[in-house]
């Protein structure tokens, strides 16, 4: 698709609910308005991946604004500050290098006169799905993961739960029962959740949606103890290609928690086998107070 | 140490090559000076480790200013744009917010017209060593290195090497002979490099010590195929405690290559066997023409 004129921004390749709620308006000011979607919501507030999702977005824009074709979030970066509402909300873009492999960009976030979201991206062209060649070399394998048809689709209101999690009705999460036991019982102390993601409407899977899905899955700490919401304070992604069709086998696991922070990182891996994406954050946790923490078992 | 009037920075806490080779000197503008050392630099260029502990520093001094004690990056991501040469460059700090807890800023360093790196943190105050309660959980543990008197010192002037790693004669950086036989023969394929590491000159190690030592290490793709330089691309690094005195066991790790892009992991455990930092990067990558890539043995 062509770079549309200034004032205007490419309309939405596909009319789906993510497309809409990632749809971003280049204003007369070079900044980009964005609605925050009421449906890409945890509790009351958006979940951070779609928010990096339409920041990556309004990044490919201004990039197509400076002649470059770089709309893939190769590198990204959110340092999340303040949780925006559902509603009207701004990005303000930053051209930082456009180059011929890679080009920077960094974004802002802001809701009336608070900055919630912090961005920073390396963005180049993914290989796209048949034609990209295999990894060069991977020390990593795809896991284990029961047939999807075996798997328990998480539901938007958990039995038991406080909020509603919007995002489980955009996608479509299906968890492996081996790894769900803390649902039903006590933790496995094993803090890692396996199973099957795409979205719920049969949108197919592009690297947008790599973003948002990237975040998309429960705190895997609820498989080693209870806890309030868990949020994050920076996110990172790495993209490595478009996936191939069909639903992504999705693993999210715990590496530590201390001090009142937890680091947790996420794969994601296509029906070709290949590693698609890749996510490392660092959030903030607190245990209920009554919460036995389960050791991991050695 | 209290902090000082504007136009004032703090001297170093401790007179060393590290911290004079990190000192920023706040100017009028508001923005700070950093001489570039020629002293913590791969070939002719500075090391991005170094350059994102000076921005830390910087941004320490930043909040420092608007009544913050957060010096510590308990999450920071740099991405580089450009390499800066040894000399002059400017670094400008935007705090994005001032909270209990944790803080934000944004940095950018620059020379001259040029953009070089653009670094994003989230800021707070590390646990000291002696205090700081040990990790709530973790999946992690530390690793297998020989004792370090059977490691094998890394030079600044490698027997072959085109060009001078200074680092290594500021680091101490001790490899375990069992991730070094890429150096005198064929590689493993394991893509694992681990060792001890200090400062040379014996400075203890405080959190922009780790920051540096994050990214000092050889590429651990040594170990899966010859290549020329390996240009970080994006580099993220969590911090979570002051460590104990003596040498830090390091291990870095090759994750992926694919499309001309590699991701490593880096990690920093103290004499207590605690995780006290993290790193994970993505770098471009191109293997020697001749080099055959030796695959993960699994």
């Amino acid at each position: 698709m062509a770079s549309s004129p200034a004032g205007t921004t490419d309309p939405p390749l596909v009319d789906t609910e993510f497309d809409r709620a990632t749809a971003v308006r280049r204003l007369d000011d070079g900044t980009f308005a964005l609605e925050v979607d009421a449906g890409f919501t945890v509790g009351p507030k958006p979940n951070g991946g779609y928010l990096l999702a339409a920041a990556v977005r309004a990044a490919g824009d201004a990039l197509a604004a400076e002649g470059s074709a770089h709309r893939d979030a190769l590198a990204a970066t959110a340092h999340y500050l303040w949780a925006p509402d559902p509603g009207p909300a701004t990005i303000e873009v930053e051209v930082l290098r456009v180059g011929r492999g890679a080009s920077q960009a960094r974004a802002t976030i802001s809701q009336g006169d608070r900055r919630c979201v912090d961005l920073t991206f390396t963005m180049g062209t993914l290989p796209d799905g048949p034609d990209a060649p295999p990894a060069t070399w991977s020390a990593l394998a795809p896991f284990d993961v029961a047939p999807i048809e075996d798997c328990f689709r998480v539901p938007a209101d958990p039995p038991g739960g406080k909020f509603k999690v919007s995002i489980m009705d955009r996608s479509d999460l299906r968890l492996d029962p081996d790894t769900m036991q803390w649902a039903f019982g006590p933790a496995s102390g094993r803090g890692e959740l396996r199973g099957w993601i795409s979205f719920a409407d049969g949108r197919p899977t592009d690297p947008l949606g790599l973003l948002f899905f990237l975040d998309a899955l429960p705190p895997a700490t609820f498989d080693i103890a209870r806890s309030g919401w868990v949020p994050t304070l920076s996110l990172t992604t790495y993209l490595w290609a478009r996936p191939a069709p069909g639903p992504l086998r999705i693993r999210q696991r715990v590496q530590q928690v201390a001090a009142g922070r937890v680091d947790e990182v996420c794969e994601l891996w296509d029906a070709d086998d290949r590693l698609v994406g890749q996510a490392t954050q660092l959030a903030a946790i607190r245990f209920d107070d009554d919460a036995a923490v389960v050791p991991y078992p050695r």
